[in-house]
């Protein structure tokens, strides 16, 4: 975890306790409700200051910016967000502009949509407005959201492309370089619900010290600064960790031979349960401490 | 294991040599090879004898039974087959007729072919004959295969039914209760071909010391006596150790809520690579002493 952006502060078990205004790293998997609950978006909001909240909305990813920004900074100012800003960036030298620069320095959370993971890293990828971003981050004095897209670009090593329906190999899955917000994760979204199986099973095979994490629509894996990560909403989140596995023939085999990884530990979790990032260890939601 | 129909002969992994003539039990993943180098149908042929074997094939699954049945026995006959019938069970009172009882007294190998499970078991389950059947090959006298449809019964638990695309949840899969020939196991098949993660982790969530093992296409785990399965095609097969499982809230929440499972022992192998059933160790096929 040395190499981790999301710098973790050691705490037990047992004084784990839910911060509702602290800032956290919401992975979502896309296709959130946006008219019933909104639980998890309304989860972001709080975790960005509730009220005191300054939300920048990153719609980089979307074909149609315009459109799904507005969409976002309506659900967070009916939320009753103090300020808001959709940070419209369609051209990488915007990654530069001071307005957009000085609202960065004093907003409590950013969200990015859904869209084309490619897009969106192609934008914004070491953009002087994107770095600073992701130094806040790092530095836990705001919260970020991501849903489909906007979630894929988490880890280090993206999944930006793939297909399903085969054995796992490695032509299944296309990969690219994220932002590295949890360098060691590797994430899925519309896990279950578009079958994304072999896809991240073909993803995971070169990284023997990575996690693999696949989130359902409406579902969301929220990481806290203590190693936790929260599960919300409808769905499940499924947790691959590689730190056990024994073998993979990934580096013998062709692009489209069927991929072995022996030994895996698997856990699909639902809402209310939680994931230790470094021990990978479980808790189910009625142990919990909250 | 105490109460496996494999009855499971101890021998040391540094001792397991592959016996090409000992009876084994080949589960199928459904479209296995039936034109070209017919890998897996081959091993069966020469698990069941090679030239001496005497094989039954059993078209009960499927609508079309004298057609498939007729496309096997050709197979096998081409492979050179001593003798070959095909058990063609259309109503139950047929499991008594005493020319099939006769014959599998004889004979050294038997071939479930693909269709609908349920048929399947409808037709034969707690018959004269299949009851004769199953305890040969839980004496070692004789082998079984199974593939697609026929693959599914193996298990005592059955998936007979279900869908994708959905986080796993009860609704999502049916069950029914199969022929037990490797009772602790639930079998999927198709598998990543047809998406069905979610539904065998549906399937397994409820058993706590089972294995769920989901087949590719042209794929074939071989349950040898001495507790190895071998992996012998073009796909992959996956094992779902649910002994290591902490927690599952499957027996709390209602047939559409979605389900966890904590800490499973997961492995995907493939061809030539080997998993030690009951004590869930895995060899990758460059390790093998074959």
């Amino acid at each position: 975890m040395s190499n981790s952006m999301l710098q973790i502060i050691p705490q037990s078990q047992e004084t784990h306790k839910s911060q509702p205004k602290t800032p956290a790293i919401l992975v979502i998997g896309g296709a959130e409700d946006k008219v019933h609950g909104k639980e998890i978006l309304h989860t972001f909001w709080e975790r960005s200051g509730g009220t005191e909240a300054i939300i920048g909305i990153i719609p980089s990813a979307s074909r149609e910016p315009t459109l799904i920004g507005e969409r976002y900074h309506r659900i967070f100012e009916d939320m009753g967000a103090k300020e808001l800003k959709v940070i419209d960036i369609r051209d990488r030298t915007q990654g530069e502009d001071p307005y957009y620069r000085e609202f960065v320095e004093r907003c409590t959370g950013i969200f990015m949509t859904g869209g084309d993971q490619l897009r969106l890293c192609g934008l914004l990828a070491d953009t002087p407005l994107m770095n600073r971003i992701l130094e806040r981050v790092r530095l836990g004095e705001i919260s970020i959201a991501g849903t489909s897209a906007g979630a894929a670009v988490m880890g280090y090593n993206m999944i930006a492309g793939g297909g399903s329906g085969e054995s796992p190999n490695r032509s299944l899955v296309d990969m690219a370089t994220g932002f590295g917000i949890i360098p060691e994760v590797i994430v899925d979204q519309h896990f279950h619900n578009r079958n994304r199986t072999a896809r991240l099973l073909s993803a995971i095979a070169p990284y023997p010290d990575h996690l693999g994490i696949g989130i359902d629509e409406d579902t969301c894996a929220m990481f806290e600064r203590d190693g936790w990560v929260e599960i919300i909403g409808k769905g499940t989140v499924i947790f691959i960790n590689t730190k056990t596995m024994t073998y993979t023939n990934q580096a013998q085999v062709t692009s489209t031979d069927p991929l072995s990884l022996h030994n895996l530990q698997v856990s699909i979790l639902c809402h209310g349960d939680r994931y230790h990032l470094p021990n990978h260890e479980t808790i189910p939601v009625k142990c919990g401490t909250q």
